[in-house]
């Protein structure tokens, strides 16, 4: 891992896959991964760990699967949102989005049970930058 | 915590305390705080943690004391940086700015060795938000 500072605007312009998150940096055993987002992620969960979103640009929604039925939540650029371990969820971003996730290293991007995964999301515990993002 | 997204924006205009962080989240056993900071905080280390830093608006400097001399890494607005555990550091931020933590549960802002604590610098765990920020 880089041991000078990282631009997320830079970390970003780096790739162009949607849905296909990057590691910018290590916290302990925890990523911080940015992505560019659009149109639909796929229903999953992760059993064993909450999942951090920050909205760096564009409107990202996820919906959740509660106990007391079906929400959606929405957050505009600059917004935070936790979701809780073990409740179903599914980011959208119709217009498009970056975000900043983090989450322990190694949780997979479509959780530990998911709908079928189509083409355009990546499964995937997260890419490297190229060595000069 | 909240169940609903917290606006970054909103969260930091509920406070006017420099160096005195506000928890927005939980995620697993960390926190992800905010802080508004301006002029210097004090020489200190977390022996069992990394720490991470993302400044959301304004420059942060960061001095850290390594194995291979002292060193001071700039963070302009949207740059991310990792302080390793163990490694002595002062943030500053001659021209003010606003930035988002990310640690464990329970972390001190001072560390668990530090220089002694000005009285601008709030030596906490992070406070809450006000209910309805």
């Amino acid at each position: 891992m880089s041991n000078e500072p990282i631009t997320l605007a830079q970390a970003l312009s780096s790739f162009d896959a949607l849905w296909s998150p990057r590691v910018v940096t290590r916290v302990d055993d925890y990523d911080a991964r940015v992505a560019k987002v659009k149109g639909e992620h796929v229903w999953h969960v992760h059993e064993d760990t909450d999942e951090f979103f920050l909205v760096l640009d564009g409107e990202l929604h996820i919906a959740l699967r509660e106990d007391g039925g079906e929400r959606t939540v929405t957050l505009p650029t600059g917004a935070v949102f936790t979701v809780p371990r073990g409740t179903e969820h599914k980011p959208s971003a119709p217009e498009g989005a970056a975000i900043l996730l983090f989450e322990p290293t190694g949780t997979s991007s479509v959780g530990d049970r998911h709908d079928e995964v189509p083409a355009h999301v990546d499964a995937t515990t997260g890419h490297a930058l190229p060595e000069r993002a």
